[in-house]
């Protein structure tokens, strides 16, 4: 329940590769076409996956914004697109901020080879981990107090670990604050379409059509590991309304390109338009259901959660069940939970969460009846004095 | 002609997958096993994919060594694998010799991001461009002498642009100079297979269990662009003898993994001996016919090459139509072949060389009527008094 998948919509895609045997190089269907994409590929990508991708992402955005395959830049999966974007705008040492709690892979790919450093803006459950202008300013504060230099901020929307989208007025305040500074917004939307109940997905595509900014701060990461499953197939995309940054990031992308065979596929499914919006509905609807059924479990246990709309976790409050109020009673609880339990859930300090008690569960990872085991041990766990353990 | 591209024998991988239906999870036949592969897999590859890259690692190194496929760390490529590798050896500033003339990609993908410098280890054509362990001393104590920290040695075998194998006595200096010096040794081996004439590809492998050495400092380099043809599937692969190196790797590798949709394809070929006996004979034999009908058109245009065994090119000699024995001159000629010859050769000055004159030509990249005109272009400029352009 740690992994960030979904898993519940594969057998659709399965079904449509059943209906369209020419739709890969390597079935004997499409083998015609392999000596034409097996061989070495524009750096810039087959033009019909640069379109296919250009109008999914539009799609998933609700059609309110139009994307240009031009612009499309291709790495082997998001975290080699982030890291390009982060080697173009950044040197070592410098700083961008990011809203705690935060997807920890981050403090991985995006410092390990380029230098860089993370520095947090503080989100507190009081107003539900909602990044604030204040705290913006703050976080921006310190780090010129501490002689570092902040190049930019960085959001997952929706987020990992909450599960929540940015609001529309956040997202103003947000590019307001990056604009003023004159710092990057880097926007990974990689759960851009898995987003089940209202209020609806708001892409940074939108606000900045709505506000004034320099649009050459803006860079959108998006990809297809999550609102397609396709988390194997290492398809990651840097959108960057930045000449220079897309121009940099296309020479870089030559050590991290999707596979051919990958692109060619992607772009004969993308096409199927019928299909791909059949295919988001129904996985929206799945998500909704499985959501639904977990938070009921949940709730059975007296467990409650962070009210979310999106991605693929439940942000759960289980500060009941710590003894005291620390991070040393969390790694307790969450051993207890691992050894006892025998679930896998992640605490908040992974996502450096500055309030001990969270964790992020994810929902959408397993079967059905995988996630009814799980539920009667957290109903267990709900149900148990755990001050002995936690 | 400036392609990289083996594309002689792309029919046999087709007529491959018309047989095997099932090698791809994007097929009718094998979209059962879509979910498990579509999903995210173990960043370290599918087990079968990794035992597929061991096995034929050992088979086109005539089954001298063998390979562990515990120690495979894949890339999107072996540039994405290289420059791992040197993430992991260097700090910025930091140098690695190279043998000269150069692959100009290195300038790049070693380079940009790593902050790495590249230092000539300049070989000429008085020895038919072999590095000598006087070069190598040479180019180590001008980069001492510069303040420049030495951290290895890197070399393409078969080189690129040459054509040749290094020979057994010259890995084996090659060897004894970085163990003495305890600096790495990168070799990409990316044309292991793609050698089509005596003598018979060396790899370091080899080597290194007939000589005395600090196994920690070789890193091997392999993908299957060159010797599969498969340029555009972006099989990248690091075997580093040393653990750091290759855990460090692993961990990076997230940036750049290959698909697992091309992983599970590649290792169902793989699995299957006796095609990949037949096709690598077969193609080595397409090379050979089509490297000979190449040499003996440019003997007919009075145009010589280095003797050549491997890889997919011939450095051809053209010295005799520069007026002068200048880069310059090179330049003028190189523009003339290319806007009046409509030829797209590469001049030896991109590849680093010290002698103006030379020429990479590329021969396994287009169909038989394509070479035959090129052929005829070349022979009519070699006819030609090129003083006048050149």
């Amino acid at each position: 329940m740690a992994v960030a998948e979904n898993k519940l919509s594969y057998e659709l895609i399965a079904e449509w590769i059943k209906k369209n045997p020419g739709a890969s190089v390597c079935s004997p269907e499409g083998a015609d076409e392999f000596k034409n994409i097996a061989a070495f590929q524009d750096f810039h990508g087959l033009p019909e996956f640069r379109d296919a991708v250009a109008k999914i992402m539009k799609k998933v955005r609700g059609g309110k914004v139009n994307f240009d395959p031009d612009r499309i830049v291709m790495a082997g999966g998001v975290r080699g697109a982030m890291e390009m974007v982060m080697f173009c705008l950044a040197d070592p040492g410098d700083a961008f901020l990011v809203p705690s709690p935060w997807y920890p892979g981050f403090d991985r790919f995006l410092k390990w080879r380029t230098g860089v450093q993370l520095f947090p803006v503080v989100c507190e459950s009081s107003n539900n981990f909602q990044v604030t202008r204040e705290a913006l300013e703050e976080a921006y504060d310190n780090a010129r107090k501490a002689n570092i230099k902040v190049k930019g901020l960085v959001i997952t929307n929706p987020s990992n670990p909450l599960g929540t989208t940015v609001d529309r007025d956040t997202l103003r305040t947000l590019v307001s604050f990056i604009n003023d500074k004159q710092i990057h917004f880097l926007c990974d939307e990689v759960y851009a379409a898995t987003v089940f109940r209202s209020p609806e997905f708001v892409s940074v595509s939108e606000i900045i059509e709505e506000v004034e900014c320099d649009r050459n701060l803006i860079h959108l990461l998006y990809g297809l590991a999550k609102d397609l499953g396709l988390s194997g197939f290492r398809v990651g995309i840097v959108y960057s309304y930045n000449d220079k940054v897309m121009n940099l990031c296309r020479k870089m992308s030559t050590a991290c390109l999707v596979s051919s065979q990958t692109q060619y596929f992607i772009a004969s499914m993308l096409c199927d338009d019928e299909f791909i919006d059949k295919f988001l509905s129904e996985s929206a609807a799945r998500l909704k259901r499985r959501h639904g059924a977990f938070i009921k479990g949940l709730e059975k246990a007296g467990i409650k959660c962070l009210e979310s709309n999106g991605a693929v976790y439940c942000w759960m409050d289980l500060r009941h069940l710590l003894k005291e109020p620390t991070f040393e009673a969390e790694t307790r609880l969450w051993k207890t939970i691992l050894n006892i339990f025998k679930l896998n859930v992640l605490p908040g300090s992974t996502f450096h969460c500055t309030e001990p008690g969270w964790f992020r569960i994810s929902f959408a990872s397993m079967d059905d009846e995988t996630l009814q085991v799980a539920l009667r041990r957290i109903q267990i766990l709900g149900g148990v004095n755990l001050n002995g353990y936690a």
